[in-house]
């Protein structure tokens, strides 16, 4: 701990106050700066940290927009010719391009990093104590990069209960590209769709179409600069779906079924490929659908009820129709405990389609 | 009601069978054919309908896979010559036009239906009560169609709890293109990435890609029957997107900026245009996060405290990382319970990021 005491975040926004706010929560010396004085000040007062003031710093963390991260960095490991540097872009090999050509001895102390958590919201304001709890930390390292260096952003990412992961440059760029980056920009893409649409057309929306375009309404300013700093994987996928579409909309044409077939049963067994989708512990799961009376106190009486049963709720999901909640919810339970779940919620007076 | 006292579904399926189960509650004599003997008493049992012995029946609903609901209603008209004939495909147009053809009387009972309901299973044992609750049901008119038909249908969906909405089949198989068969493809499309990805690309995976491919699980081959019913429409916007995908590529390659903003902003515009997207009264709301411990009965613990507290939630999220739910829930409510929800959580001890 002694080598991450002092640490300085620079960059006032979502991330950067975030993470203060966890640090001072662990006990370190915390700053942070930011050109903007108001921001900084913002985030001063959201995260208890201290507007830095010249003191001596061990770690500096670089959370900002990711498009003059390069640059700060360059500044940074002068500034502090003794400090670990850590980022925390979601790009990786346009930042180590852009340091090619400093000395060895900076580069020695310069880890690349990238906590996997944001919010649809940006800004100080919108900080949140813990948001990187359970998350994936990537950390990646330049040639010269230490084991020291490395060390010490790995103590600060579990410190703040990520799950720290160590990839190479390219390794993290492709996989974002693929988990993250393309489906920013297929999901902004389909959304597009909507704006000259019809009022009438767009009523008929549902469940499916909400949770595809979620993403949508993420910060396209701070997307605008990810993106253009994985231009080269994201660009690759995207040329590669454009002419999948345009294939998929020739075989519809051409009434071909087989092709048409093949597009769904393979999105189907990629969708399969994600980590257990209720529990890292992949075990087999059941889904419950419960149906609840309109009147308040039901979500209540239903976790209550699922509580004394002493049944650990792998997942919940509440359907949305019409711009509402329906009365019913989806709870995912370890297979072997769905009978004890349904024998509970019945007993309760629930309605339970299993 | 009388008019639809007697109600026949053929095709014993997720729909029809939900649609069975839901019939017999409102106390109508509802019977079941399926060609497959197996299915027809699977859905039996599940439904307490009876089977179908040649009854008079005031109602026909078809319920088969969409590619053969025009050949079924061809048939059914001819062997129930005073009924109404509806169907429950997604598509609409290409049925009209296959019935072309039939004599007027007929088309004189036919109505299109479309009940916007489905879950990610298929068959009779994933049939549920209450499936249509809150969900638009389209109804569709050949130029025949009687008023008298179109009501004896919306009688039914009303029953069922479902909200009956009127479109020209035009209409309907355009909003459908864009709000459900255009995202289905796209889903299965960048689902179908991940098959040949590297599990250690995969792993980083997070709610975002999660949500956006959600539908990429649903039926290949039901939804192969439905694209193909429906493939100018959804054509039309596959080559539309396919297009700018590749001018996308293209942005991201030259490093052209703004085009690259545009797209993400554009895409942020349609997500807003969303029905409400947490409730129908288009309120507005607030996001209220909640840390849990990681430990048994908090959510019961929370969803007690917001119900003592007498506030209405209007959404509930719980977040998931590395495949497993992490101790966030994000509780949206109505801006002004705001305060008395985070004052109620935090007097039962829970830390509210709000």
């Amino acid at each position: 701990m002694s080598a991450q005491k002092n640490v300085l975040v620079i960059g006032a926004g979502l991330i950067g106050t975030s993470i203060a706010l966890d640090l001072v929560a662990t006990g370190r010396n915390v700053f942070l700066r930011d050109i903007d004085a108001t921001a900084q000040e913002v985030a001063v007062t959201r995260s208890g940290a201290l507007a830095f003031g010249g003191q001596e710093v061990d770690v500096v963390i670089v959370a900002t927009p990711p498009s003059i991260v390069a640059n700060v960095i360059r500044l940074v490991v002068s500034e502090f010719p003794n400090a670990v540097v850590t980022d925390v872009a979601s790009v990786k090999g346009s930042i180590a391009s852009a340091l090619a050509d400093l000395p060895d001895e900076a580069k020695a102390r310069i880890v690349g990093g990238h906590p996997m958590a944001g919010r649809e919201v940006s800004g100080a304001s919108g900080a949140q104590a813990h948001l990187f709890m359970d998350r994936p930390w990537v950390l990646t390292r330049l040639a010269q990069t230490t084991d020291e260096a490395i060390s010490a952003v790995r103590t600060i990412a579990t410190d703040l209960g990520a799950v720290p992961i160590e990839r190479s440059v390219d390794e993290h760029d492709r996989a974002v590209a693929l988990v993250s980056h393309t489906p920013q920009v297929i999901a902004s893409l389909l959304s597009g769709l909507l704006v000259d649409a019809a009022p009438s057309d767009v009523e008929l929306a549902g469940q499916g179409l909400r949770d595809t375009i979620r993403i949508a309404s993420s910060d396209a300013n701070l997307w605008t600069d990810i993106l253009l700093g994985n231009a080269q994987a994201v660009g690759t996928n995207l040329s590669l779906l454009a002419s999948e579409l345009q294939a998929t909309a020739e075989a519809l044409s051409a009434g071909d079924h087989d092709a048409v077939h093949q597009v769904l049963a393979q999105g189907s067994r990629g969708r399969a490929r994600l980590p257990g989708k209720h529990g890292a512990s992949a075990q087999e799961t059941t889904v419950v659908v419960v149906r609840l009376e309109d009147k308040p106190g039901e979500l209540a009486r239903l976790f209550t009820a699922a509580a004394q049963a002493e049944v650990n709720l792998e997942d919940v999901r509440i359907d949305h129709a019409l711009g509402r909640m329906t009365g019913l919810v989806e709870l995912t339970v370890a297979t072997a405990s769905r009978d004890e779940l349904v024998g509970a919620l019945e007993a309760t007076g629930f309605t339970v389609f299993a």
